[in-house]
């Protein structure tokens, strides 16, 4: 079916109907603005992800499925990032008119999926034609108590810096389906991340992070990020930097340098954070019973910039800094 | 000076020195998710809309800094509707590289000026490159007591429709602009509509309006947006449709069918409204005081359907029923 014959509000009609019932919506698709309940006491967090075509996604390479889930994920990666509950969130899309329906399906499909495993409620957005390509926007809405939300700043010296999960899958899967690969965990990792949201969500609760990002530009940009804020330094040790099996068998075939995926790369939607050494082991127990375990991987230090330590690499220099868009390079 | 050379984080950087200080943000631009205090006892009203080079706007008639005002307009515009406050919004913007930063300063200043007037603030968004035109989102979030809200629904038969201000200038201006004219009240409606936030916050706190709706994509079919939500049908007057006298005077230039524009153009960023006929003299007096004055259009009938009436026209047929993304026509 052609999207020219189920009109605007005929696709605004089908996607409203697939829509899980929420009672903290009091309006949802539909009306001129969505009307939504906050919880008493909480904050509001809200996050915004444009994804383009050509620049963000290629549909030679991702299911209609994986890119609905992705859109959302990137969205609910944000969030787990300041240790927030996701709530609510607005969909807008801008669709050329040779798109098929039956892509828009399978893209809504996969994005409700995800919306339902993490309970969060689709309660507008935007849809209009475009000329050149398919554009998404999504705008989340989460929640949490003030003392409870981590932000970028606030990192101190002597604080250690964990992250999540590996790093370097996302990019290593980029690297490979620009070669032409379709499948395995790399490529996997790339299209359908895994947003940590019970990890950022049990961290927050036990008020361990003090300073805290998802690593969405490579781990030393967002590092960077965190330092910035936080008027700070770091010493990275380049040997505790976790790697999947898979990267470390496979990583040579797209990299002469086998860190630069896993430090520069992006996309990990992995967890970056500083906490006290003291909470080095509740830090470890809590990610291991969330399912995805952490690691150290530096130190903050007073003075500022960012240093890497290596006993295998000991003159290790990093040969790219992460994602930057309109950059030149 | 050229994108590339000032970076993303350049961009953000920019864009967040020039946002003023809102005591209820405590994380604005800059970290991974905005975070807002919500007012006690409030709803939150969300809304999003984007907007496509090459499909809602042309650069080569806008200039940047109305292009910034409109693409916060329409947003606030719908939070008008719902009789909200407008608080804070997010920015999205997929750039092409060949953008001059100059365009993107001027496009800032005219949103963020837009925004000092109404008291809203910028708290977020994303930034990104793009490949084919310059693609804007904007979500916009407002508050209101779930008692004052007024949502597009419950409009009952007896009930009087309502509309603030001239239908119709704003799709004349299109009609202009497309025929090569640059200026006039038409061509300024069409670039830079003024949202009516004072006029549906005061109806709202005076409990007057029964269902409401903003004009995006034209008269008739927003009227049907409200009967279809509310159940009911409308008998809608011809000859008491506000007409500007610029409109009067330029129409027949561009449309043959003089209610043409004014009925399907869309843009108009009105209020319609229905109402009791007991409120009939408080609505004028308060949309009077607020600098848009309103008019009896017609009323709210049990059947379903619309139908037009008039003693000029008596047997006026609709033509086009307004502005339908994906339609072939």
């Amino acid at each position: 079916m052609k999207l020219a014959e189920l009109g605007e509000f005929g696709l605004i009609g089908q996607i409203a109907r697939k829509v899980s019932p929420d009672k903290t919506v009091r309006l949802g698709i539909g009306d001129d603005a969505a009307a939504t309940e906050p919880t008493p006491g909480c904050l509001t967090l809200t996050t915004s992800d444009m994804l383009i075509e050509g620049v963000h996604f290629d549909l030679d390479w991702c299911t209609p499925a994986s890119l609905g889930r992705k859109s959302l994920s990137v969205n609910l990666s944000d969030i787990a990032a300041m240790g927030g509950v996701p709530r609510w969130f607005l969909l807008s899309l801008a669709i050329p008119p040779t798109l098929p329906v039956e892509f828009l399906d399978a893209f809504i499909q996969g994005m409700l999926g995800l919306a339902t495993e993490h309970n969060v409620t689709l309660i507008g957005g935007d849809t209009c034609s475009s000329r050149n390509g398919l554009a998404i926007s999504v705008t989340l809405l989460g929640e949490q108590l003030p003392e409870r939300v981590v932000s970028r700043s606030g990192a101190r010296p002597g604080d250690l810096v964990f992250v999540t999960g590996t790093l370097g899958d996302s990019a290593l899967g980029l690297e490979m389906l620009k070669k032409g690969e379709r499948s395995g965990p790399a490529v996997e990792k790339h299209l359908d991340p895994t947003p940590r949201l019970r990890e950022g969500m049990a961290l927050a609760e036990a008020g361990l992070p003090i300073a805290m990002i998802d690593i969405s530009d490579g781990l030393a940009a967002d590092l960077g990020h965190i330092l910035e804020m936080s008027g700070v330094g770091a010493r990275l040790l380049l040997d505790e930097i976790p790697l999947s099996p898979f990267y470390r068998e496979r990583v040579a075939d797209y990299a002469s340098d086998p860190f630069r995926l896993a430090l520069g790369g992006g996309e990990d939607y992995e967890l970056l954070f500083t906490a006290p050494p003291s909470a080095r082991e509740e830090v470890f127990a809590i990610c291991r019973s969330c399912g995805t375990p952490a690691s150290v991987i530096g130190t903050i230090t007073e003075s500022a910039g960012l240093t890497i330590e290596s006993a295998t690499f000991p003159n290790y220099r990093l040969s790219e800094k992460g994602y930057n868009h309109f950059r030149n390079d």
